[in-house]
């Protein structure tokens, strides 16, 4: 038996930040749920809520609530030939190299990619062939060497690479790769493209089509105002019978079988809330796109007030075209070698001006999002960064 | 562009069904939310909300709010070393399998066990050898047979098992399976144990070192009163360093590196508001299962009741050890083969009673599941059904 003190740490669990604070947090700025997203929540919190209505026994075929016409719409809206709502954006790339590539088979990556991209391919035995950057400042991935890698693995191998993988945004300096120049050469090579579109989908507009992608997956919490966990896996028609395979195991003394549900998957994946904020957000994400020029606007902003403080610049593309940014410090850092908090200094400092979603620690190398903020909250963030330098002694231009 | 009139139907997302109704829905009951959890929904619903004070890179080793305290605490109340939770119980079942097992072994389960233990082992490329039940009308895995399964393994692959499953309590008879005896058998063997407690853990009591279990897959949204997708994986020290490996793979240009991330789980699961929901369950969890009693007897009430309904009886073991429970009615089949409405009249007329979660369209076989329900809710139900029996003529003892 546990003992029942242990317990009460459970009690009234809070997150004790959001209100009152400017979340400047790099991967926190695209999940904030909308209020439908937030009554939905509630609505659909109980347990396996999707599946009052599921007759087919498969969550994308339940008709109510409008599961169904929901990834029909989010193929559409992602130009795509079809989806599937699963539980992370990391689930949905393992599905695809899973079900697509052989076990000892190379996968053609930027040298950014997220984390979860290597574990993926390393969880399906799968070689990583990494595209490589042009280093400091920039870290733009090459974009052309994704047709000397390929090259590279079929003298290597002796086989084409199972797939192309850019990550559209990447995790570190937010630097937008041009996709569709990936998805030509991949085309060319007739080797599969699979877009990471974590930062992008949700936020920005992302057309697979126009893009040549055979893939995009997708981050809900990450990109589009949902609850955590859920992802989105979508593809084209030529590749949806490998990859959304259906089960053909029968048991060898009772015969059962399950024909109709997907074998990547495991069957279902999101049957409850996290894909109700999903959808109830999805109206506010198809319109929210459009208007990404105004978040880049702020992002540049936050870039121009933040440089003006001594020995302080974005690393990365200049100017951006996204709303994370990466900076480079070092007069923060000098003040935090003499700090008696060191590098906490600045997360604490920051914390007392009412901004939050700085990672503890950092001073020297730190990441912002403003994606979704009001220009205020904007000016707010960046008057903080400038008030903290001014309080020890750092110039502000 | 999506057309803005597809997006009306996602503006006022209802579940429309849970207030006013008793739910009597098998896979629903132990996943109604505690007032406990519906706050947290709230509180956490934000994206990655899980993230705010991540130093270290891994869900489970967040101290504020107290993750890696509750993945201790999951494990002690299992009776088990170690705790991961993950985004569904098949991943929990499907993390094992991958990381235990190697392509071409075989696996021996009952031939009861959930479509997921299937298609996991499907996915790994394992062979699953099948326990039998006895069939018509007890479905009783005959336990001792794991034993014979396990030879004949050995026989057929000169090789043992990779692993014995054994589904605690199944889904289609509410059976509750002897796992000690499973337990003794694969100790003998040396074959790795992996207890299925989607159905048990979370409602009754479950201690993995009594059973004799290595391993034990249970899932938050079905037993333990949380919002879907979220699973648990509890293991013992014995096969932590296999199953819960760490990430080795090196980019090779990069040099980029993954040390503290764990394979099979892709790093992260559930980062945000399902988690929280399990952890502000979880209090009330740990007494609940104590009164584990008083839902069997409300399962037996409604057995009784039920069966009063001529031509209607209980499948599956007498008298009940758990709540979901399975019922053969040639006496509903036979009105439903001259209603209009066929077999979606005895749906139908049980919503008219206010009784929700009987599957649309079933009347010869059908399954409920009284967990958590109040007596008089009980009464209400099973009154209900003896009512519409009646309407039609049916015989009510």
């Amino acid at each position: 038996m546990i003992k029942k003190s242990k317990l009460d740490k459970y009690r009234n669990l809070t997150r004790d930040r959001e209100e009152g604070y400017v979340n400047i947090h790099p991967i926190q700025r695209g999940g904030v749920l909308t209020p439908a997203a937030r009554k939905a929540l509630l609505e659909f919190g109980d347990g396996y809520s999707a599946c009052d209505y599921c007759i087919k026994g498969r969550l994308d075929l339940i008709k109510k609530p409008p599961i169904q016409d929901f990834v029909a719409d989010l193929a559409e809206f992602l130009g795509m030939d079809e989806a599937r709502v699963v539980t992370r954006c990391r689930e949905a790339k393992y599905i695809v190299f899973r079900m697509l590539a052989e076990p000892g088979g190379t996968i053609v990556v930027d040298a950014l990619a997220h984390y979860t991209t290597y574990l993926g391919a390393e969880a399906c035995g799968l070689r990583v062939k990494e595209v490589p950057h042009t280093g400091h400042p920039e870290f733009k991935t090459q974009i052309d060497a994704y047709a000397d890698k390929i090259e590279e693995v079929k003298r290597e191998t002796g086989k084409s690479p199972a797939l192309v993988l850019l990550t559209h945004v990447d995790y570190l300096y937010g630097n937008l790769s041009d996709a569709k120049a990936v998805g030509k050469i991949a085309r060319q090579y007739d080797v599969p493209f699979l877009l990471n579109a974590a930062y992008t989908a949700g936020v920005m507009p992302v057309d697979g089509k126009s893009l040549g992608a055979d893939f995009i997956a997708a981050s809900g919490h990450k990109s589009w105002a949902a609850a955590a966990p859920v992802g989105i896996l979508a593809l084209n028609n030529e590749y949806s019978e490998k990859v959304l395979a259906r089960s053909k195991i029968v048991g060898e003394s009772s015969g059962r079988k399950f024909p109709i549900k997907e074998l990547g998957l495991l069957g279902c994946t999101v049957m409850g809330a996290p894909l109700f904020t999903l959808m109830a957000s999805f109206p506010h994400v198809v319109e929210r796109v459009e208007n990404w020029g105004e978040e880049v606007k702020k992002a540049r902003f936050a870039v121009e007030e933040l440089e003006r403080i001594e020995g302080t610049k974005q690393l990365g593309v200049k100017p951006k075209e996204h709303t994370l940014t990466h900076f480079e410090s070092d007069g923060f850092y000098r003040v935090s070698q003499k700090h008696k908090r060191r590098g906490w200094f600045l997360y604490d400092e920051l914390m007392e001006r009412s901004v939050s979603g700085l990672q503890p620690g950092l001073t020297k190398h730190f990441k912002i999002n403003t994606y979704g903020l009001t220009w205020d909250q904007v000016k707010h963030a960046t008057r903080a960064f400038q008030d903290i330098a001014e309080k020890y002694k750092l110039e502000v231009k």
